[in-house]
C-alpha cells in the first residue's frame, strides 16, 4: 500500500457508552422552552425603547406622567374582594375573578390628561409573556377593548385616577403581575416589579360569559363559598357521614394549588380552559406517574404517614405537598375527593364531592362483575376477582363543554382516586353527567367507565367440573344502588341518582342501555331464570364489639315445597369490597312450606369479628344458596357497617370575632382493651387551623379531655370537628357547632 | 398523682419518617394483582381432581385416553401457517389468527371414540388465567361453541385425530400456551406444559368478524404483509424518499412486539381490542412517562446513540429495546412511524405511515400558528414560537370503532412522536380519519389535536409600539398541504389529502371549519383585505455544496406603481421548522411598475451556509415586506431541501435462494474537506440482516467500496438498502432492486 492511497478503510466501532439515555435537550425540537410555571417570570424593562436606542440617551422625561402610588385595593372590605366574592381569602394581595370588573387606582404626579397622556395597565403572568398567547395583556385607559380584556377611567380626583379593569371570560387564571405603562416620545416607561401589585384571577361562576358559569345563588353559595362539608360513606341502607373542612380560603392554600399546577408542567396558556384545568388535576392529586398530591393506601399499614380516616380538612395536606414537594401520605377514596373539591373550589370552579353506593371498580369500564360460585353455590374466592366498592365518592364540577355537541354542559364527573386496571388510567373526566345518564359515552372523556361504575350488572356465574362456567343470576340493580351529595345550605343529603339513571324499568332506562351497547359496552345478554325463594336480610345497627344476631329470611313464593342448601359467609371487607378474611361461616339446610317464610337466625359474637377488624369495620355477608327442587341459585349480600363509639365536642366562651373561646374533646374507651398510638385531631373553618395530640395509650374504660384555646376571626355559623385514630380503631369522629357574632 | 390513675395523658407524638414515601401494597384495594405480562403464566396441574381427592388414591386409569402425540402443525410450509397469512414470520411456533380455523393432529394410545371420550384443547394466556376473562379456553370435540371459541374433528385416521379450532374473533392477542385435556371419572388429566405448544394468536384483517378486517387485498398485501417501505419527507414540491425495512417478520420482532405490552403493564384482558392496543401503543414507542422504545432526539447530537438518519429498519431497535430493556437512542418522527409500523403489521393490525407536509406542532391543538413581524415586516424570531414542521410522519391503522357513532371505523391516526406542549399527551389516537375530515372532533381519542396539525391557519401580526398587535395576513392553506403514502403494491406515492380535507374553498369545507368551529376549534376570525402584490418563489433543485440563485418574483396585480420595503432572510432550519442560524440577510425596496412582474434575484454561495448545515439540509427563506403605497404586508416562505450525494448499492451473484450474493455500497466524498466518524449500514428484508461498518475518516474527494456476502431466505423481489451518516453529513441513501428466484 503506498503512502499517497488515501482510500479509506473501515475501523472497529467506538463502543456506546452503556447505562440510562443522557438527558436530551429541546435543541431543534422548539424554538424556546413552554411557559409552564405560574411561579417563574420574566422581568419587563422599566424602560422600553422604540427602535434602537437614543444615540444621545434619552433627555428628561419630565413632561410625560410620573407615577407616584398604585393601590391594589386589595383588603378584605374594600370593594373589589367584596364584589369578587375573595373576600374570606387569607391573602394580602387582590384577588379577583375573571368578566367582571375591578378597581385600581393609580396616583401620578399631576392630574392625567386623557388627550395627552397615553397610559396602560400591563398585566403578565408566566416566564416570556406574549401577547398573542394571551400571557401579556396591556389594557389602556380607553374604551376600546383589546383581546377581550376592557379598561376605563370610572374616576379621577386630582392627580389620581382609578381605572376599571374586566380581564376576558376566557383569561388564564392564576397569579398575575400588574405593571403601569406610560407611554413617551421615546419608548413605554413602566413601575418597577413590586410583589404588591401581584394579583390572582380566578373562574367566576357569578359571570355569564366564564365558562364555569353557574346560574343559581344557593348552589354557587355551597359549591364555590363553602368551606366545611359532608362527605357520605358507609352503606345505602345505613349511611354515615363524614365531615370535612376543604379551607380552600386558609392561608397559603390557593399558593398551593397553583403550585400544584406548575408541579404538572401544565402549559400557562391552558390554565383559562375549565376542561384541561379539572383533567389534569384529577392526575395531580394522586401520586401514580407524576407525583401528585396524595399517595392511595388501602393496606391497613399506615406507619409511615397519616392514616386516611385519620385527616379532618384539606389544608394540612395541601401545605404540607407545596412545601415538602413530595406526595403526602395516605389517601382513599374521599380524601382524594375532598382535596380535588378544595382545589376546584379555590380556583373558583363550583364542585361538590358526591359518593356513589356499590360501585363497580377495576372492571376497566366493563358493564358485567363476576362473581363465581362452585357447582353447590359457594362462592369461589380464588376466582372471583371483581370489586365492587360499598362506596365510591368523586367529584362533579360544573362547566360548560364547548368540545362537545350541545346538550353535555353543566355537572361534570372529575375522579382523582388512581383506577388500578384502567390501562393505566390515572385521570378520569371531566365527563359529563348528562350523557351517563343518557348512555351517550362515545364522548371525552372515560365516560365509559363512569357508566360501568354507576350501571354494572353483577353475573353470578356457576362453575362447572370441566372449568367452564354458566351464568346462573344477573343482578342488574346492585351498582350504582344510590349517588349522594350534601344539599346546597343545609346539612342534609340529597339524592342524586336521577341525575346519573333513569329510573329503573322506565323504557328511558332500556333505550339508555341500548344506546351504551351501540357504543360497545356489552351487558350481560342471558337472562337466568328468576328463583321461585327469594332471600331478604333486614338492615341492622351495630355497635364495635357488640354481639349481635343476623336475620336471614327465606321467602318461598311458590306453591311447592322448597328446600335451600345454604351458604351463610360472614367476611370482614375493606370498603373497596375486598375481604380481609372470613370469621363466620354456616351451611343450613333450610325447609320453606308453599308460600312460607322462614327465618335463620344466626348468632355473631363479637370475639369472632373482633380480632380480624379492618377499618371502616364493615362486615360484608354473603348468602347463596341452591334450591334443591328446582336446581336454582339465589344469593344476596348485606354490607353490615359496625358503628364506632363517637368522641364528644364541646365549645364554650365568648361567641365573638377575637374573643378567645375553648373547644373539648372527650373520649372514652368502650373496650376492655387499651388503644395505642392514637393520634386526635380538630380543626374549624375561620375559628381553628388544624391542630392534633398524640396518645401513647388510652386504657380499655379510661376516659380523656383535651381542650384548646382559640380565637374565631369571622362571623358566621361553623363547625370544630374532631377524629380519633389508631390502628385498632379508625374513623372516629366528633362535632360541633359554633355561630360566631361580630 | 395516685398510682391507680389511668387517665391517659398526651405525649409528643412520634416523628414521621422522612424521604420518599414507602412502596404501598396492593392490599385492602383489590383482591389479586392484575394480569398484565404475556410472559408470566400459571402452570396448570397434570390432574385435577373433582371435589376432594380420592380418599384411596386414583385407580389406574387405563380406560382413558392417553396422549402420545400433539403435532401443532407449525411448519412455514404447512396449511396453517399458509392460510393464516403467516408463513414469513421466523418463529418455530404455530402462528396463526384469529376467527379462522387452524389445525392440531393428536394421537393417543387408542381410536378415539366420540360417544365415550371427552376431551378437550385448552388454552392458556398470563398468570392465573380465568374462563369469564377470556384467559382460559376450553375447546371441546364438539361443535357446541365455547364462548366463541369453536372446535370440530375434521380428520380421524387410526390412533390419530385431527382438531380444527377456530379462536373467537375478539380474543386476546398474544402468546398462549396449548394443554389437550381428557376428562376421567375422577378428574381431568392433561398434558404438560411443553414450549412447542405455545402458539400466537394474532388479529386477522382477512377474517370479517375481526375488529380490524379489512377488505382490500391489495391494502392487506401492503399494510400487513409488506415488510419493505417507503417514508416521505423533503418539501411538498421537492418530495424525497426513505426506503425502510419494517422486518415484522424478523426472529424475535413478534416477541418483542409482545415485550412492549408487556412492559406497560397493559392488562392481558384488553388486548383484544385493536382500540386499546394502539391507543397504548402509541405512548410506549417513546421513552417519555414510560420508559418507551424511543428516545427522541432533535438536537444534532447523537455522540451517546444512533443518528435518527442513520437508520435502516426497525428490527435493530425492536431487539435491542427488548434484550436491553432499556429506550433506544434516537428517533425523530418518521422513525417513531417507522417502528410504530412493524409493531402493527407484526401483530395483524394494518398501518401504513403518511407524511403530512407543514404540520402545525406544538400549538396545543389550536388552529392558529402565529408568526409576528416588526411593524417595518421584518420577522420577530423572539416572539414567534409555534412551530410549523416542513413535514410530519405518523401512522394509520385500519380498524371498527365501536366505541363511536357508526360512520367512523376505518384508518385511524395514532402518532408515537411526543407532543411537547400538549398538556403532558405523549400519546396520541386512534383519531378516526373520517371525523377529521368532517371535523366531528368531538369524539376520542385526540382528534382535535390531529384537526389542527392539518386544518391550521398561519397568521402573520404586526407587532405595535405598545406591545399589541394585529393581524395583517392570514394564510388558510399552508397547513396540512399534502398528505403521502405508498401505493399498495407499488413504488410509487399517493396522495391522500382528500382523506383528510375537503378541496379548498368548497362548501364542504367551509362546514367543516364550521363545525370544528363548534366544538371549540377558534380559528382566526379577522380577514385582513388581500394586498395586490403577490410574491413568488419558484421551487429549485440544489445540491449540498453548491452555490445557487434565488429568484423572488414580486407580481403587481394593481394599475398603480408599487414599492416594496422586503426582508429576504435565509435560515437553516431543522425539519422541525425551527431555525438554527440565519445564514443571509437582505433588504432591498423593489419597484414594480402596474401590471408587471420583478424579478429579485438572490445569489446563495456554498460557503455562507455550509458551516452551519445541520441534518436533513433544509434551507427556509423567509420573505416579507411591506407595500409603502398602501401599507399592507406580503410573505411568503420557500424550503429548499438540499440534496444529499447518493451512495450505490450493487448486488451480483446467484438470485436463487440458499446461493449464496454480494452486495456492494460504493461512496464519494464530494466535498473538499473529510467526513469523519462515519457509519454505514445495509440490510433488506428476506436477505440480509442489518449489518453496520465504521470508518474513522472519509479524505475530501475520496472513495470507498464496501463489499458483504449474503444468501437470500426468501424467494420473491425485495431490496438491499444502505444509509451513510456522520456528524458533518446526514441522510445519505442507497438502495438496489433485487429478486430472488426459487
Amino acid at each position: 500500500m503506498s503512502d499517497k492511497d488515501t482510500s479509506p478503510t473501515p475501523s472497529p466501532a467506538p463502543p456506546l457508552p452503556t447505562g440510562p439515555p443522557p438527558k436530551v435537550t429541546n435543541r431543534g425540537r422548539s424554538a424556546g422552552p413552554t411557559a409552564s410555571s405560574n411561579s417563574d417570570s420574566t422581568d419587563i424593562p422599566d424602560f422600553e425603547f422604540y427602535g434602537a436606542p437614543h444615540p444621545r440617551g434619552v433627555p428628561p422625561l419630565t413632561e410625560f406622567l410620573d407615577i407616584s402610588g398604585v393601590d391594589m385595593m386589595r383588603r378584605p372590605d374594600e370593594s373589589n374582594k367584596v364584589e369578587h366574592h375573595t373576600m374570606y381569602y387569607n391573602s394580602d394581595n387582590l384577588i379577583v375573578r375573571r368578566a367582571q370588573e375591578f378597581q385600581v387606582k393609580i396616583t401620578f404626579d399631576r392630574p392625567y390628561d386623557s388627550a395627552r397622556d397615553k397610559i396602560a395597565l400591563e398585566f403578565v403572568i408566566g416566564s416570556s409573556p406574549q401577547y398573542s398567547k394571551g400571557t401579556y395583556i396591556p389594557v389602556f385607559a380607553t374604551k376600546e377593548r383589546q383581546s377581550s380584556w376592557a379598561g376605563r377611567i370610572t374616576h379621577t380626583s386630582g392627580n389620581e385616577i382609578t381605572m376599571g379593569i374586566t380581564p376576558a371570560a376566557n383569561c388564564i387564571v392564576g397569579k398575575y403581575h400588574m405593571y403601569v405603562a406610560v407611554a413617551t416620545t421615546y419608548g413605554i416607561r413602566r413601575t418597577r416589579k413590586e410583589k404588591s401589585r401581584d394579583l390572582y384571577i380566578l373562574f367566576n361562576p357569578w359571570a355569564s360569559d366564564d365558562a364555569v358559569f353557574l346560574d343559581d345563588e344557593r348552589e354557587r353559595e355551597e359549591c364555590v363559598m363553602t368551606e366545611m362539608g359532608i362527605i357520605y360513606h358507609g352503606a345505602y341502607d345505613d349511611i354515615a357521614e363524614r365531615d370535612w373542612n376543604y379551607g380552600q380560603f386558609n392561608y397559603g392554600v390557593l399558593d398551593a394549588c397553583l403550585y400544584i399546577m406548575d408541579r404538572s408542567e401544565m402549559p400557562i396558556t391552558n390554565r383559562g380552559d375549565p376542561i384541561k384545568v379539572t383533567r389534569k388535576a384529577s392526575a395531580m392529586m394522586n401520586s401514580r406517574d407524576d407525583d401528585g398530591v396524595l399517595v392511595g393506601n388501602w393496606s391497613g399499614d399506615y406507619t409511615y404517614g397519616v392514616a386516611p380516616t385519620s385527616w379532618t380538612g384539606s389544608t394540612d395536606i395541601l401545605l404540607t405537598y407545596a412545601s415538602s414537594k413530595m406526595p403526602v401520605c395516605y389517601a382513599q377514596c374521599w380524601v382524594y375527593a375532598a382535596v380535588f373539591n378544595t382545589f376546584l373550589r379555590c380556583l373558583g370552579i363550583p364542585s361538590r364531592v358526591v359518593t356513589n353506593y356499590f360501585s363497580a371498580h377495576d372492571n376497566d369500564g366493563n358493564l358485567k362483575t363476576d362473581i363465581i360460585l362452585e357447582e353447590g353455590g359457594r362462592i369461589d374466592r380464588k376466582l372471583t376477582k371483581d370489586s365492587i366498592w360499598n362506596y365510591h365518592c368523586w367529584n362533579e364540577c360544573y362547566m360548560t363543554r364547548p368540545d362537545l355537541p350541545a346538550g353535555f354542559g353543566g355537572w361534570q364527573v372529575v375522579d382523582a382516586t388512581p383506577q388500578e386496571t384502567s390501562d393505566g388510567m390515572y385521570r378520569c373526566g371531566p365527563a359529563s353527567v348528562q350523557a351517563i345518564k343518557h348512555g351517550q359515552i362515545c364522548f371525552p372523556f372515560d365516560a365509559t367507565f363512569v357508566f360501568a361504575e354507576v350501571n354494572s350488572d353483577v353475573v353470578f356465574y356457576s362453575r362447572r367440573k370441566d372449568g367452564t362456567m354458566e351464568p346462573v343470576k344477573v343482578n342488574r340493580t346492585h351498582v350504582g344502588r344510590m349517588v349522594l351529595t350534601k344539599t346546597p345550605g343545609d346539612l342534609t343529603r340529597r339524592d342524586i341518582t336521577d341525575q346519573y339513571k333513569f329510573s329503573e324499568g322506565s323504557t328511558e332506562e332500556r333505550t339508555v342501555l341500548e344506546k351504551a351497547d351501540e357504543y360497545g359496552c356489552n351487558r350481560e345478554k342471558s337472562n337466568p331464570p328468576l328463583a321461585d325463594v327469594d332471600l331478604v336480610v333486614p338492615t341492622l345497627e351495630v355497635s364495635v364489639g357488640d354481639d349481635f344476631e343476623l336475620s336471614v329470611e327465606f321467602i318461598n313464593r311458590s306453591n311447592q315445597q322448597r328446600t335451600v342448601d345454604t351458604y351463610i359467609s360472614g367476611n370482614m371487607v375493606y370498603y373497596t369490597g375486598v375481604t380481609r378474611s372470613e370469621f363466620l361461616f354456616r351451611d343450613p339446610t333450610v325447609e320453606i312450606d308453599p308460600n312460607q317464610t322462614v327465618k335463620e337466625l344466626v348468632a355473631v359474637k363479637s370475639s369472632s369479628y373482633m380480632r380480624h377488624l379492618v377499618e371502616q369495620a364493615n362486615l360484608n355477608f354473603i348468602i347463596t344458596g341452591k334450591v334443591q327442587e328446582t336446581g336454582q341459585i339465589i344469593s344476596t349480600m348485606k354490607i353490615v357497617a359496625l358503628r364506632n363509639p363517637k368522641i364528644l365536642v364541646e365549645v364554650s366562651g365568648g361567641g365573638r370575632v377575637n374573643e378567645e373561646m375553648m373547644a373539648s374533646v372527650q373520649f372514652t374507651n368502650p373496650f376492655t382493651f387499651s388503644l395505642e398510638s392514637v393520634y386526635i385531631r380538630m380543626e374549624g373553618p375561620g375559628i381553628m387551623a388544624p391542630k392534633s395530640k398524640y396518645y401513647r395509650m388510652i386504657p380499655g374504660g379510661s376516659s380523656l379531655t383535651w381542650t384548646e384555646f382559640f380565637t374565631p376571626q369571622r362571623v358566621g355559623t361553623t363547625r370544630m370537628i374532631a377524629t380519633l385514630d389508631c390502628p385498632d380503631l379508625r374513623q372516629v369522629y366528633g362535632q360541633a357547632t359554633v355561630t360566631i357574632k361580630p
